[in-house]
Formats: structure tokens, C-alpha cells, sequence
């Protein structure tokens, strides 16, 4: 698996919000935000529920990876989808940094996605307390 | 291999403006921009050659992935990161699509990453052009 999920019996806005939290707990800040539902409207006139892509960067961590592999900016940031699953509920997606730099042959960057899980793994456990 | 790249002997600037034009002509927006270089001096104080990772997504090919794959947006948009390698010269690094959105098990999502790998392969030839 590429990412690990958790649906909450909550709207988006309000999910978002506590994620935001969470993640800057754990020193990840949101540096990029797509806007999929958006983007979907504007270019192919399609309507979907919400669906952002957040981008989470934990600076040092991601210092640590670039510095051992410079064009690991392609496997960055870590993607946290935050999406509308219907009936009043949201379902956040959060890439999996072991997965996805697993695919880098840099034992430093592997080090540093398992840093990463365990905290991106805290956010999500967060998000269910 | 994650990843291709293409170093030019242009500065950062010019190897921008020509990878929007190019990925606009494979129908790739920008949709995020990453200014990793002023994350870490801001929250780091660490000064660093220019970086970027900019989000490219093709919205119909985007569209297909998330259909059969509602949380594939983790693996996505694809990433392409415009650096400075110094000495005038910079270096584009392309996420591979079909490394990335091959961590899915979706049928689905490896026959839009074979597209998205060929368009964005034009995109890199366009560069070296």
C-alpha cells in the first residue's frame, strides 16, 4: 500500500482544520494545496465532492533527504488527501513516505521516510482520538 | 529509477518559463509550486541554490486515476523539480508516473501513468531540443 487512511464522521472543513493542527504538531507545514474539485470544475466543467491534495513538509526531514539525493524533490512534499466520502463524512489520505521514497536507492532517504511514517502515523492517530 | 532528468546549460529562470510552455502543450497545469529554497531559509536559516517543485496535472488524465482510485491523489500531481546546479546551468528532474503510480494496484492507474509518463517524456525532449 501506497498510503494510509482514516474516515471520520465529520465534514471536510472541520477535519481539515484538526489535520492542519496535527501536522504542524509533528512540524510538517502545508506547503502546497491543490484544489482537485476545483481545478476539475474549471477545466472539464466535471463536479466532484471536495478532494484537496495538501502538501506536508517537515524541513529538516526533507533537508536531510535532498541533501543525500538532490532530485528526491520529485518523491516530495508528502501528500495528505483530504476528500469528501458523502453522508456528512471525509476521508484523509496520507501518502506513505516508506512507499513512496522506497522507490530512491538512498538508505538516507529511506531513514528519513521512516522518520516521516512515525509521524505522519501519529498525525493520523491524532486525528482518531 | 523515480525519476528523469534533463541538465541545460540556461539558468533557472529560462528553464522555467520553457518547461510551463512545454508542459502546457502536453495539456500539464502547474497546479502547485513549491519554493523549497526560501521554506528552508525561512524556517531553517539554511541558504541553498534555487529549488522548486512544481505540480503538473493534466486534469482529464488526473480524472481517470482518481474514478478508479479515489485515493490515488496521494501519488499525485506529478512533480517536477527546476534547480540550480550551479555554474549557470540547471537541472530538471521529472517524477516517473509509471515508478510512482505503480505502488497502486489499479489497472486503471498504471495505464493513465504509461500516458502521463509518454507526454511528460515530450516534455524533456522539447527541453533538450
Amino acid at each position: 500500500m501506497y498510503e494510509f487512511n482514516i474516515e471520520l464522521d465529520l465534514p471536510v472543513a472541520d477535519v481539515e482544520a484538526r489535520l492542519r493542527e496535527a501536522l504542524l504538531a509533528e512540524q510538517f507545514g502545508i506547503v502546497s494545496d491543490v484544489d482537485v474539485q476545483a481545478i476539475f470544475k474549471a477545466k472539464m466543467g466535471k463536479d466532484i465532492p471536495a478532494y484537496r491534495i495538501l502538501g506536508a513538509c517537515n524541513p529538516g526531514l526533507a533537508d536531510r533527504v535532498l541533501s543525500a539525493e538532490p532530485n528526491a524533490g520529485a518523491l516530495l512534499p508528502c501528500n495528505v488527501v483530504v476528500r469528501d466520502a458523502g453522508g456528512g463524512r471525509t476521508v484523509v489520505s496520507v501518502m506513505d513516505p516508506v512507499a513512496v521514497l522506497g522507490l530512491s536507492s538512498s538508505p538516507a532517504a529511506h531513514a528519513v521516510a521512516a522518520e516521516a511514517r512515525a509521524r505522519l502515523g501519529r498525525v493520523v492517530a491524532k486525528l482518531a482520538g
